[in-house]
C-alpha cells in the first residue's frame, strides 16, 4: 500500500510515474469506502483524483498555494495531506468538513463552500505574492459549472488585465456540471473539445524552447505566443479566454497523471503571464454506480510621522479624509493595499492610486470579486481596504460572509456613502448596511463620528489581524473635531453627557441630531445621558446595561433601518431592563430622491420631529 | 423646435432624417440646460441620444421593452418619453428621477439604478413575452463598464443558451466606463472595434435575402449565418459573445441615427436568436466641457381540483412538498414559472421540470442573475417562483433589494434549507435570511409549520400581485398535519393556546421545539401561551401587543441567527411594554457540521436546555 506510507505529502513527488497510478487507484477506493459511510461529495471528488496527485507531485502546496473552488473536489486532496487516518471522520461533528477549511489544514489555501470564488482568491493570492516577493504558484481548480457564476468571469476578466506569471487557473470540465444543459458556454466548451491542433503547435514551441538558455528563453516564448494567436485563430474555433487575456492550453485527459505532471511542469517551466488548462474528467471515475514582485514605493509624500498630524481642516468629505488617512497608513505599513469596484475618485482613493499605483486594484464593477480578492491577499498577510459604497456591498454580503468573516480573513470593508444619499434616490441609498452585516459572526463594525475617530480606526484596522472589520461613513462633509486620537479600542463607547432617566444613543453620524435633542431637552430641564456608541459590533454591553438599567427612557438613532439596525440589537440586549427602548432610524420603506435635509424631514428624521416624539412618550 | 411639438413619443416615428438629427441637437441642449443646474449624471446620458432617438423611431416602445442598465444614459429617453415639461425637476424631491422607474413612467419597462442588471431583466421580459404569446422585442441597452460586472456575464451565457428571437442587446461601448484600465474585456474590445470587415459580410447577406420571400427567408438566414461563422474566425478577431451563442453585429456609429435606425430595420426583419448590437460612442457627445411562443402544457397531471387533496403523507421533505404544491398551481394557472440555479432535484422542482419543460428555468450557478431574471418575468405579469438555498439568496441580496422589492415585483422567494443543514456545516447552513431580509421594503416573509401551511402560502403567493414575497423552510421531513388549509392571510399569527404570564412565540419549524417546552413548562404548573408566527413580515402586531401587554416573560424561537432575527423584531416592537422579551436562536459564531440533532445540541438549541435558561429567567 503506496497511501498508508504517505505521512507527508512531499512524499508524492518522489513516486514513480507506477506508483502515481497505483496511488489514484488507493485514493478512489479510500474515498468510495468512507463516502458510502458518511455521504458526501463522491462524483466530484472521484473526478479530481488524478488532479490532486499530479499537484501533488508538481507543486509545494505550502508555497504554490492551490484553492479547489467549492471545496467539493477535494477528497483526495484531503487524503493525500495528512488526513487520511481522520477521512472516516468527513462531515461528522468534530471531524473533517467536507470543503477544504483553512482551520483544518495548513495545506487548504481558501476555506470554500459556494461555487465560483476560486479564480478571485487565487488571483488575490497571486498578487499577495508579488507584494510579498514571494516566488511561487498561485493555481485556482475550477469546474466547468462554477465557471458559469458571474463572480468567476469577474475574475478572469481581471486576470486577463492584471497578466501575472505564475497563475494557474485549471478548468476541470466534466461537461456535466450539477445541471447538464445550462448556457451558452456550455456548448462552446463541447465545440472547443472536439478541435486538436492546438496542442500541437504548443507542443512545438515548447520542444524548440527547450534547449535555449534560460536568458533568451522568455523573449523567444513571449514572441512565439504572438506568432501562435495568429494561427490559431485560423486552426481552431475562439478561445474565449484568450480573448480575455490568458492563455488557453488544452484540453487534456484529466486522468492521465503523466500528461498532467509533464504540462505542470512545461507550465511552470515556459509560461508567461496567466494560464488556463483546460482538463477534461470524468464525475465519479472509476466507481461506476456514480460515474508580491513587492510593490515600488514611488512618490512617498510629505507626511511620515505617526502623531500631530493634520487629519482634517473641516472642508473635506468623509471619502477624501478615509483616502488621505488611509495614504498616511500605507506610507509606513507597506503591507497595504486599496481595493475599489470603479469607483477610485468617488471612494478618495485617487490620491492613493496616485502615490500607490502597484498597491492600488480598481477590479472595475464587480463587488463581489473584489471582496473575495481581497480575501485572497489577506490570506498572505496583505491588509486589504475594500472601500465600496453601503448600497453596492449589498452586491457582497455572500462573499462578505463565505469568503471573508468564516475564515476570519483581516480585511477591512470600508462602507462609503452608509445613510441617505441625496439625490441618487433609492437606489442608492446606504440605509441597510447595518442590518445586512450586523448577524455577520467574527465581524467588527465601527461608525465614526469625527475625521479623527475614522482616522483612529484606520490605523486600528491596519494593524488588527484576527478579523474582518466594517468601518461605516456618510456621504458628505466629514466633521472635524481637530483632536488627534492616539488610538482606538473596539467595544467601547464614548460617554458625551451622563444624564438620568432618560438616554440618547447615537450611532455614527446622528450624534450630531443626538446632540441637538440633547441639548433641547437639556433646556426644557431634563438631565439626559448622550452616548456616541461608536463600536456597533461589539456593543459596549457594560454601558448599556449600567445606562438601561439607571433609566426609564433609552432612545437610539442611526442612520440605517430601524429593522435590524443597532438599535433592535440593543433593544434586544436590554429586553430584561426595566427601561423602555425607541429606535429611530429609516422608515421600512424605500426613500426617494432629493436633499439629504429634505429626505430627513420627510421621514420624520429630524431635531423637531424626533424631539415632539420623544416628549409624547415622556409623558405617555 | 421639433422637442416642444412631440407629445407623445409615437410622433419620432414619423420624422424625417434631417428632423431626427435637428431633434438629437435640441434634446442634447435640454440635457446639458437642466443637468448644470441640478447635477447628474451628464456624459453618459449625451453619448446616448442617438440610441434613445433611433429607438423610438424603429420600435414601439410600450410594446417592444427597452431597459437601460444603471439607467444614467436615459436622459434622452426621459425627455422624448412626456416627460420634458418636468424634466428641470431631475432628482428633485418630488421630482423625476435620475434612473428609470416604472412607478415614473409606462416607457421605463424596468427600474435601475445599480449596473449590470439590464441583460438578465431584458431577457426575462423576452421569456415572459413568449409565454404571453406576444410578438414584441426585447432590448437592453448595456454601457461596456456594466459588461464587466459578474451579472452580465450569466445574464449573456443564458441567452446564449435560450437562443430566444427578438432578443437585442445593444452593447454602448464609449470605451471610457468609469474607470478606464480595468479588465482583459476592454483590450479585447478595443481590438475587435480595430476590425471591419464584418459588416460587410453581414451587408451581403442582408442584401440577398432582401428579396427572398418570407417563407424562405428565415432558412436562408440560419444557413448564411452558419457559413458566416467559419468566415469570420478566419478574418476578424474572436467574437467572445459569438462564443456564448448570440449573434454579433457591429461595431456601429452610435452618433449616427441613419445607420442606428437601418440596423435596427434589419435586425427587425431578419435576425434570428439573440442578437448584440455593438455602437460606438462617445461619452459626453456634444458638449466640450463634458464629451413568448407561449408554453406548450403537455402532461397534466391527475390532481386538478382546488380542495381536499392529499398534500402530503408524511414522508416527503420540504423540498418535496414544495415541488408538488407548485405542480398543483402551475396546473391551474399558466403563468406560473419556476427558476432555479442548478438545483433542480435539491428545490424538489424535478417534477415540475418534467411536466412543465416549457415553464422551468435552470439559470445555472448565477443566483443574482435569477433573480433579476426572475423580476423582468414578473414585470410581464408572468408568475416566477425562484427556488434557492438560504444560504444561496445570500448570493442575491442586491438583487432582491434593488431589482424586485424596491419596484414590488410579485416575485416569490423559495427559500428552502432555511435553518441549520447539518453535514455541510458552515458554509452551507440557513442561518442568516430573516436578518438579510427582513429589513427590505415591501417584503413579505413566510414560515409554514406544516406542509399544509407551505402548501397554502404558495397558493396565496401565486395569486398575489403587489409585491413580492419569501417563503422559508427547513431541510428534512415535513411536518404533516393532515388538514389542508383552504386559504392564508399574511399578518395574522395562530394562538394555539392562550395563556398566563408566560408567552411562547415560534417561528416556522421552531414550533416543535416551543410545543415541547411548552408541555414541559405546563407539566411544571405554568400556563404559557403557545404562538405560531407563520407570517414574519408583516407580523400579526396587533397580536403581540396583547401578549406582550399581559405578560411578564416572552421567549421568541427561530431557527435563525439571533442578530437581527424576528426576536429582534419582536423586541424591538414589546421595547415599550413592561414584559421581558428573550430571543432564542443561532448564536453570533459559525456553526460546524455534524447531525442538525447534534449541533442543536452543541448550540444549547433543544428543548431541556432553553427550559433550563427559561426556568432560571422566570425565577430570577
Amino acid at each position: 500500500m503506496i497511501l498508508e506510507n504517505i505521512k507527508d505529502p512531499a512524499a508524492i513527488r518522489k513516486l514513480k510515474q507506477k506508483e502515481l497510478d497505483l496511488l489514484a487507484t488507493e485514493v478512489r477506493k479510500r474515498i468510495v469506502e468512507v463516502s458510502s459511510q458518511n455521504g458526501g461529495h463522491l462524483a466530484p471528488s472521484l473526478g479530481a483524483v488524478e488532479i490532486a496527485i499530479s499537484l501533488l507531485h508538481s507543486f509545494d502546496p505550502l508555497k504554490d498555494r492551490i484553492v479547489w473552488d467549492v471545496g467539493h473536489q477535494s477528497y483526495a486532496w484531503k487524503i493525500l495531506t495528512g488526513r487520511n487516518e481522520r477521512f472516516d471522520t468527513l462531515r461528522r461533528l468534530g471531524g473533517i468538513s467536507g470543503f477544504t477549511n483553512r482551520d483544518e489544514s495548513p495545506y487548504d489555501a481558501f476555506s470554500t463552500g459556494h461555487s465560483s470564488t476560486s479564480v478571485s482568491a487565487a488571483l488575490g493570492i497571486a498578487c499577495a505574492k508579488e507584494h510579498l516577493r514571494e516566488n511561487n504558484h498561485s493555481v485556482a481548480v475550477i469546474g466547468d459549472g462554477a465557471l458559469t457564476g458571474g463572480m468567476s468571469f469577474e475574475a478572469l476578466n481581471h486576470a486577463g488585465h492584471l497578466q501575472k506569471d505564475k497563475f494557474l487557473i485549471i478548468l476541470n470540465d466534466n461537461s456535466m456540471s450539477i445541471s447538464k444543459n445550462v448556457g451558452g458556454l456550455q456548448k462552446y466548451m463541447a465545440r472547443m473539445l472536439a478541435s486538436k491542433p492546438y496542442n500541437a503547435i504548443k507542443k512545438q514551441v515548447w520542444e524548440l524552447s527547450e534547449n535555449l538558455p534560460e536568458n533568451v528563453r522568455r523573449r523567444f516564448i513571449l514572441g512565439a505566443q504572438k506568432i501562435e494567436e495568429s494561427m490559431i485563430n485560423i486552426l481552431v474555433p475562439n478561445i474565449i479566454f484568450e480573448d480575455l487575456g490568458l492563455k488557453y492550453l488544452g484540453p487534456i485527459d484529466g486522468h492521465d497523471i503523466k500528461q498532467l505532471c509533464t504540462m505542470f511542469r512545461r507550465i511552470k517551466r515556459y509560461m508567461v503571464g496567466p494560464v488556463l488548462l483546460h482538463v477534461v474528467t470524468q464525475k465519479g471515475r472509476g466507481y461506476s454506480p456514480a460515474e508580491q514582485d513587492a510593490s515600488r514605493f514611488h512618490g512617498v509624500g510629505p507626511f511620515e510621522s505617526k502623531t500631530g498630524q493634520t487629519i482634517c481642516s473641516g472642508s473635506e468629505s468623509w471619502s477624501e479624509v478615509f483616502g488621505n488617512s488611509l495614504c498616511r497608513i500605507a506610507r509606513e505599513n507597506r503591507k497595504v493595499v486599496a481595493i475599489t469596484a470603479a469607483m477610485a475618485d468617488g471612494t478618495g482613493l485617487a490620491p492613493f492610486e496616485k502615490e500607490f499605483p502597484q498597491r492600488f486594484y480598481d477590479v472595475g464593477i464587480a463587488e463581489q470579486h473584489a471582496v473575495t480578492f481581497a480575501a485572497g491577499m489577506a490570506t498572505k498577510g496583505i491588509k486589504p481596504f475594500v472601500a465600496v459604497y453601503s448600497t453596492f456591498f449589498q452586491r457582497a454580503l455572500d462573499q462578505i460572509i463565505h469568503d471573508v468573516a468564516l475564515p476570519r480573513l483581516p480585511v477591512v470593508l470600508c462602507i462609503d456613502r452608509a445613510g441617505l444619499v441625496g439625490e441618487d434616490g433609492a437606489t442608492h441609498h446606504g440605509a441597510f448596511d447595518i442590518s445586512y452585516l450586523n448577524m455577520v459572526p467574527n465581524l467588527q463594525i465601527l461608525a465614526p463620528t469625527t475625521s479623527e475617530e475614522l482616522d483612529a480606526m484606520l490605523r486600528y484596522a491596519a494593524g488588527y489581524q484576527d478579523g474582518p472589520i466594517a468601518i461605516r461613513y456618510p456621504r458628505g462633509i466629514a466633521v472635524c473635531s481637530g483632536k488627534p486620537l492616539k488610538e482606538f479600542s473596539p467595544g467601547k463607547a464614548k460617554t458625551i453627557h451622563k444624564g438620568k432617566k432618560i438616554a440618547l444613543l447615537a450611532a455614527g453620524d446622528t450624534l450630531g441630531l443626538a446632540s441637538e435633542i440633547w441639548q433641547k431637552l437639556k433646556d426644557k430641564g431634563h438631565q439626559p445621558w448622550l452616548v456616541n456608541l461608536i463600536s456597533l459590533k461589539p456593543l459596549d454591553e457594560e454601558l448599556l446595561l449600567e445606562v438601561g438599567g439607571g433609566c426609564q427612557h433609552v432612545f437610539t438613532f442611526e442612520s440605517n433601518s430601524v429593522i435590524g439596525g443597532i438599535g433592535s440589537r440593543i433593544a434586544q440586549i436590554l429586553a430584561e431592563q426595566a427601561c423602555k427602548v425607541v429606535n429611530f432610524g429609516y422608515p421600512d420603506h424605500f426613500v426617494t430622491h432629493g436633499k439629504i435635509s429634505e429626505l430627513h424631514d420627510l421621514i420624520g428624521f429630524t431635531a423637531d420631529k424626533l424631539l415632539a416624539d420623544i416628549e409624547a412618550r415622556l409623558d405617555g
